[in-house]
């Protein structure tokens, strides 16, 4: 019995929706599953002393240049929105109240997300807007409206981020195959090494 | 007339010395040759903001490890030397003085000053140092030694780190390819698809 592939990723990290891109078709050639974790790089950059990529001197630059060129090779349409980044923790909520009840309409939601944002440029920082998406794959506006805005779905995301933290994630995208951490769009090929030859 | 590939490193990079074992077969597959570029990446963390990896939280555990996977997935040996990461400015110096007389030489020098520390764990910081391994490739040592203590070797390394930072080098390894940059061992491969495609 394999585990599922650990999917680790911003809502606002670009790279993170270019791995989002790839991740099931590549778990799926290897007969896994993927289990998808929305983290927030925000809380992580407390820890790491990082902080956004994009603004970074000299790194910003070259990493924007790259994620152009990256989406160019792997043919994924790619803009960077006029609003970047945005606050990705109500779209993060709203993933694992529906995880619990749905786990394929997480994920669902999850590219529903990533496509409003990254792929039509729409803003998708509000319970709203996050609701009226939801809304469209089905799910109760209100209800999703309600759970966002209690302690309990806040601290459930507070409690996902630091179980990741405890894993060692620090970025996004990271993917974990059973427990091995590889991060970074860079690392697919290696992965994909990784997981056909079925470890070390 | 093709350009030859620039290859910038950090003779203390641990990724450095991974690129510095696969960049010369990389470019002669593609007809190209290789200008050697040592950088010194405090220089530049004081411009991008960076500090070492290997000591940053939760990275540093996660390229402590990436190096030992890729450097066994590249089958180079590969321990972290007790001391680490040691000061790599006299090591870059040599190299320039020499590259003014013999670029083939420089290279060798690079290659045994990057085999003494990674390869044997040696002390490469100190001017006897690296005048003790320049003399086993047939340089003269006091010759060496007393460039080394110049102001105009000292200005030129300054001065290639400042060329470098004005073509947008930030990291260690970074090839460029006819002025395009690419940061990271985990980026040779989509190197590879470029130079294969000759381009875009």
């Amino acid at each position: 019995m394999t585990q599922p592939l650990g999917f680790y990723f911003d809502f606002s990290s670009p790279y993170g929706f270019l791995a989002a891109q790839r991740i099931d078709a590549l778990a799926a050639r290897h007969g896994r599953s993927v289990d998808w974790h929305p983290i927030l790089l925000g809380v992580i950059f407390g820890i790491t002393g990082q902080t956004p990529l994009i603004a970074q001197p000299l790194r910003g630059p070259y990493f924007r240049h790259d994620l152009l060129r990256l989406a160019r090779e792997w043919q994924v349409p790619f803009v960077f929105p006029e609003h970047f980044p945005f606050h990705s923790v109500t779209a993060s909520r709203a993933f694992y109240w529906l995880k619990d009840r749905s786990g394929e309409q997480a994920v669902a939601l999850a590219r529903a997300v990533l496509d409003a944002y990254w792929g039509q440029g729409r803003d998708v920082a509000r319970p709203e807007q996050v609701a009226e998406i939801a809304g469209g794959l089905g799910v109760d506006r209100e209800e999703l409206k309600t759970a966002l805005a209690s302690p309990e779905l806040k601290a459930r995301l507070r409690q996902e981020v630091d179980d990741a933290v405890a894993l060692g994630i620090f970025g996004s995208p990271t993917v974990t195959v059973d427990g091995e951490p590889f991060f970074g769009c860079d690392k697919f090929e290696q992965l994909e090494r990784w997981l056909e030859r079925g470890g070390w």
